[in-house]
């Protein structure tokens, strides 16, 4: 089972997945936590030039992120997934059509198109989205990075990308309240992870 | 006048490209010499990642050839064209469509779009290449990187693409025999580049 937790920096997405974690161990599951970008080696060069803030046009900051996704599904994900373990990540090929598409304006089209070639077509089961006013999330970060340092009309955009690509595919999108306690928010996730997990 | 250099390693493009600049000078032209991967700040960091020796899949190799070439394109070819420079480029979007579908075998219909989204439809008005056996040229090497250090018939793949690749635009690419003396070879560049520029 694959699990994406998404939503803008400050929604606690981290917070979240750590108590899913916790409630996955007592269960007895095996899982992989991973995030994009920036896992394995690999990932983490990439992520120091994504947000090292180093200037870049965003065709290329959307393919330093398709570069990692590839080696990221090919070297972790899909292994893991073919283990049987429980994978959540931080993060998937949603945030690039929101923040890309949505929120920097590239051509949805051909962004969705090479997702599927980095992804090889790996879907999550289940997206989490964690849900709150852009203000709330900024709000609640200590060190910003160069994305968060965008305006709040791109933040905005983020939002609302996130509800449509939620709204395209409500099968597999979860929208949570992340304005709630993080405690609120954890239960409300393990409720819907729980109940797939049977 | 966009004018691009192409060849396996070890077949003289940089002398090549040089000799040319030294002929431009002489003949009052306003130049720009660059390379693929590697220009720019952003881009030296991408080339250290391609050539330095982390392991990845040939789809995120892929994708930082293409993170670099939009920024390149962006910051430095266009504006340099734009300002009636000749520019002299030392590999560029054929290349990544030889080393990317030829010889690893990725989709090429899928690398060309990626091609036309990276570099924004530009398009060289003559594509020079360097052409000689891969035993030849990997005998010149001095200090082979990790796409040298590949089996002799990926090389030979990698021939057969560039043949390939300038039998189906044969307006825009001139073959030359890169087993001649580089000053032979100089002297046939510079016959198709000074036709050109009239």
């Amino acid at each position: 089972m694959f699990v994406t937790f998404e939503g803008p920096e400050g929604s606690g997405k981290s917070t979240c997945l750590q108590a899913i974690a916790g409630r996955l161990i007592e269960a007895g599951f095996s899982m992989v936590l991973t995030r994009e970008p920036g896992a394995g080696v690999f990932g983490g060069k990439i992520r120091e030039l994504l947000l090292g803030g180093t200037e870049m046009p965003p065709e290329s900051e959307l393919f330093l992120f398709l570069a990692d996704r590839s080696a990221h599904v090919r070297a972790t994900l899909k292994p893991a997934l073919a283990e049987g373990r429980v994978v959540l990540c931080d993060r998937y090929a949603d945030s690039t059509v929101v923040y890309q598409c949505h929120a920097r304006g590239l051509d949805e089209a051909f962004v969705r198109e090479a997702n599927r070639f980095a992804t090889d077509g790996l879907t999550p089961d289940l997206t989490l989205l964690l849900d709150l006013p852009p203000e709330v999330g900024l709000a609640r970060l200590s060190s910003p990075d160069r994305l968060d340092r965008e305006p709040l009309e791109f933040h905005q955009r983020v939002r609302v990308g996130f509800m449509a690509e939620a709204a395209r595919e409500p099968g597999r999108w979860r929208v949570l309240d992340a304005t709630q306690s993080p405690e609120r928010v954890a239960e409300q996730a393990w409720a819907e992870i729980s109940a797939r997990l049977g």
